[in-house]
C-alpha cells in the first residue's frame, strides 16, 4: 500500500486546485485505516464525445486515483441531456433520446478505457436518482441556494452583468450536479478548472445532507500544439486520441520542449523520479535525459496508449525513416496558419516566412527546391490541400510543420 | 343576456388594471356568440383564513363575473403550500398536510360563499396538475423565463438590491402560479395589484403554449376604517367578516362620507345606477341620497351579507335605539389612537383632542362630563382596555370614535 504522502504527491501532480487539501489526507488516511476506498467522481456530458488529449488530462488523473486503489465513478449526465436546452436558443442541445444516450456512453467508455480500467471503474447514470424526482423534491434543492450566490458564478456574473440572457432553469443545473454527489456520497470530485463552482456546490449540499463534504480538486485546461492557446478543435492545434498512429506520433514530436514537460506532467504515466529527469534533461541539468530521446518516449507512450505498442514502435519507425530518407531534421519548428480553405503553395511558403516573397517561391519551385511532405513539388499553382500538418521544406535547410488553423 | 358593453362597465368597475381591455372585449363577445362562458380564475393560500373586508373585494369581483353568467375557478395553492418553505427561515411557513390543507379550504369555502354562488364556483387545487409533475417538467418550465425578467419583479428587485437573500426556489414560484393557468386554460385571472407580475407571467407561458393569454384584471388594495391605510388586522382598522352584527354595522357607520363611497363602488352589489346616487348625494349633488341613509343602507348590506337581512335589521334597530338613548349623534368623526396597552382615560381624552390637557379631562370626569360608549365615566384613573374601537363623549356635545392602532 502507497503511504499517504506518497498518495498526496502523486495526486498534486498537475493538479491546479484541491480543495482542501488537509481534508483530503483525512480521508486518505481513514481510507489506508480501513480499507474502505475513496469514491472518485467526475461527470460527462452525454454528447457524442470525439476527445482529443486535452479531455484525457482530467481521465488521467482519474487513473491515477484508480491506481491508488480507489474507486473511480464515471457519471454520465444523461438526465439533462435527455431533457436537453428547452430554451431553443441553441440547435445544439437538442434533447437526446435514451437509445442515443446509451449509444454515445458507449463511445465514450471505448474510449476511456483506453486509460482507465474498466474492471476498476463503476459507470453511472444520473437518471437513475434524478428520473424518479419529482417537482416538489427539486423545488426543495432549489430551496437550498440563493440567487446572489449562484450570481458569483464567473460565466452567470458575466452574462448578467452584460445582459446576456440566463434562463432560470440554467441555476437549477449546478444543484442537481451537485445533488449527484449527494446521491453518490462522493469522496472526491473532479473537474476542469471552470467546474469549480458546480463542484463546490456539490459540497455545500453534502454538507446540509449531514454528509462529509467531498474534497475538489480541479484540473488545468491543457495547451494546444502551438504551446499558447488551450487544445480544442476549432483551433486545429489538438491531437485526437482517435487519429491514427503515425499522426499522433507526428504531432507530438513537433512540439516545443516546453510543451513536453507540460504533456509529461498531465498526460503520462511516467512516475515523479522519470518526470524530474525528463525535467533535468530540457533545463540541461547533470543527469536529465537529453529532450529528444524524452520527445520520443512520450510520443510512443501516447500512441501506445491508444493504439498499443506495436502501433508505436512501428510509427517511431516510419517517423525516422521517414524523416531520415528525406533528410528532415527531427526537430523542426512549428508554425501555425490560419486557412480556410486550400492554399496557393507559393502565398503558403511565402507566408511563413519560408521564403521572402511569392515571385521566390515559384522560382525556388521551378528549380526543384520545394519539398511537401517529402515530396519535390514540380506545380508552382499547386493548391495545398488543408490537413491536420505537412512539412514544408525550402532550400535544403529551411523546414517548418505547418499547423493549419481553421478560420 | 347582458351586453358586452354593459359586461365591460360592471367589470371596470374599482378595477385598478385591466391587461388588455380589448382583448377582454373580444373574449366577452366570443363567449355571447358562443354561448360558451369565459373561466375566470383566482388563487388562494391554503393557509388557514380569517378574513376581513380587504379580501373580499376581489371575491366580490369574482361575484360580478359569476352574475355575468362567467365560470369562476377558485384554485386553491395548495401543492407549494403541502412543500412549504423549506429554507427554514421563516416559521410561518411550515408545510402543511393534505388533512390541514382540506380543512383550510374548508374554511375558507365557508367563508366566501357567503359572497359566491356555491353552485356556480368550481374549487381546484393545483396539487391535481403539479403532484404528478416531475423534475424534467419544472426545468422545461423554468426554461421559459429568464432570472433578469424575474427580477424585474418589484418584492425581487428591492430584495436583489438590498442584499437580502432570495432563494432560487422562489422563482419558481410565479412559473407554477403561470403554469396553473395553463393547465386550466383561464380566460382571465384576477389577483390584488401586487399579483400583476405573477398574473403576467401566466399571461406569458399560456401564449408560449399557444393558448390564447388570460386576461389581467387587478383589483385595489381596501383602505381601513381610518380610510388611509391599506385595512389590515395587525393595523387594527378592518372589519373581520366573522365579526358580530353590531360590530360590523357599528364600524360601518364610523366611517367617513368618502370613504364610504370607496367601500360602495368596492364592496357593494348596488347597480352602477345606484352608485352614482350616493356618490351625487355625498357631493352634494340634486337628486343624491342623504350620505347618512346610505351609509346605513351599507351596514345593513354588509351585515345582511355575513348575517343575514334578519340580523341586520336588527343591528340597525339597536344602533340606533343606543344612539338615541345615549344621545350619541348617528355620525361622529373617527380618530385613530396609537396604543399597545391599557390607556389612561385622561391622556386618551387630551390627545384625542377631545379636551386641552390631562387636567382638564379629570376635572370634566369629576363634573360627571365624560361618557365612554355611552355610559358615564366616575374614576379619572379609569384605563381604557384596547378594543376595536370605542365612542367616547366630553361634555354635551364633542364625541369621537376612538380606532386603536396597535403599535
Amino acid at each position: 500500500m502507497v503511504s499517504v504522502q506518497e498518495q498526496m504527491a502523486v495526486i498534486r501532480r498537475g493538479a491546479v486546485e484541491i480543495l482542501v487539501e488537509a481534508e483530503l489526507e483525512e480521508k486518505l488516511q481513514a481510507a489506508a485505516r480501513t480499507g474502505k476506498p475513496l469514491k472518485i467522481k467526475a461527470g460527462f456530458d452525454p454528447t457524442a464525445p470525439d476527445l482529443h488529449l486535452g479531455h484525457t488530462v482530467l481521465i488521467q488523473k482519474l487513473k491515477q486515483f484508480q491506481e491508488l486503489g480507489h474507486e473511480v465513478i464515471f457519471l454520465i449526465g444523461d438526465f439533462t441531456g435527455m431533457i436537453g436546452d428547452p430554451t431553443g436558443k441553441s440547435e445544439t442541445r437538442k434533447p437526446l433520446t435514451r437509445e442515443q444516450v446509451l449509444q454515445n456512453a458507449e463511445t465514450y467508455k471505448e474510449q476511456v478505457f483506453k486509460i482507465l480500467d474498466p474492471a476498476r471503474t463503476r459507470v453511472v447514470f444520473n437518471s437513475e436518482w434524478l428520473g424518479p424526482m419529482n417537482a416538489a423534491g427539486l423545488i426543495q434543492l432549489a430551496a437550498r441556494y440563493t440567487v446572489a450566490r449562484m450570481l458569483e458564478r464567473d460565466d452567470f456574473h458575466k452574462r448578467f452583468t452584460s445582459q446576456q440572457p440566463i434562463a432560470i432553469h440554467e441555476f437549477l443545473y449546478p444543484l442537481i450536479q451537485g445533488y449527484d454527489s449527494v446521491a453518490l456520497q462522493s469522496d472526491v470530485e473532479l473537474g476542469g478548472t471552470d467546474q469549480k463552482f458546480n463542484l463546490l456546490v456539490g459540497r455545500e449540499l453534502q454538507r446540509q445532507e449531514g454528509q462529509r463534504p467531498q474534497t475538489v480538486l480541479t484540473t488545468p485546461l491543457l495547451e494546444g500544439l502551438d504551446g499558447v492557446n488551450k487544445m480544442s478543435k476549432s483551433l486545429g492545434n489538438y491531437i485526437g486520441i482517435t487519429e491514427p498512429a503515425k499522426e499522433i506520433y507526428g504531432k507530438v514530436m513537433s512540439i516545443s520542449d516546453t510543451l513536453m514537460l507540460r504533456y509529461y506532467e498531465l498526460l503520462s504515466d511516467i512516475d515523479l523520479v522519470g518526470l524530474r529527469r525528463v525535467q533535468d534533461g530540457v533545463e540541461g541539468d547533470a543527469g536529465g535525459a537529453h529532450p529528444m530521446e524524452s520527445k520520443k518516449a512520450l510520443a510512443r507512450e501516447l500512441v501506445g496508449r491508444f493504439h498499443g505498442p506495436g502501433a508505436a514502435r512501428q510509427a517511431e519507425e516510419e517517423f525516422v525513416l521517414q524523416f531520415r530518407q528525406k533528410e528532415i531534421p527531427d526537430d523542426i519548428p512549428l508554425i501555425e496558419f490560419s486557412a480556410g480553405q486550400p492554399v496557393w503553395i507559393c502565398r503558403l511558403l511565402a507566408e511563413t516566412g519560408l521564403v521572402a516573397s511569392n515571385g521566390e517561391a515559384r522560382r525556388l519551385i521551378q528549380q526543384g527546391g520545394v519539398k511537401l511532405d517529402g515530396e519535390k513539388v514540380t506545380d508552382p499553382d499547386l493548391e495545398v490541400a488543408i490537413s491536420a500538418a505537412v512539412v514544408l521544406q525550402a532550400g535544403k535547410r529551411r523546414f517548418a510543420r505547418i499547423i493549419f488553423k481553421q478560420n
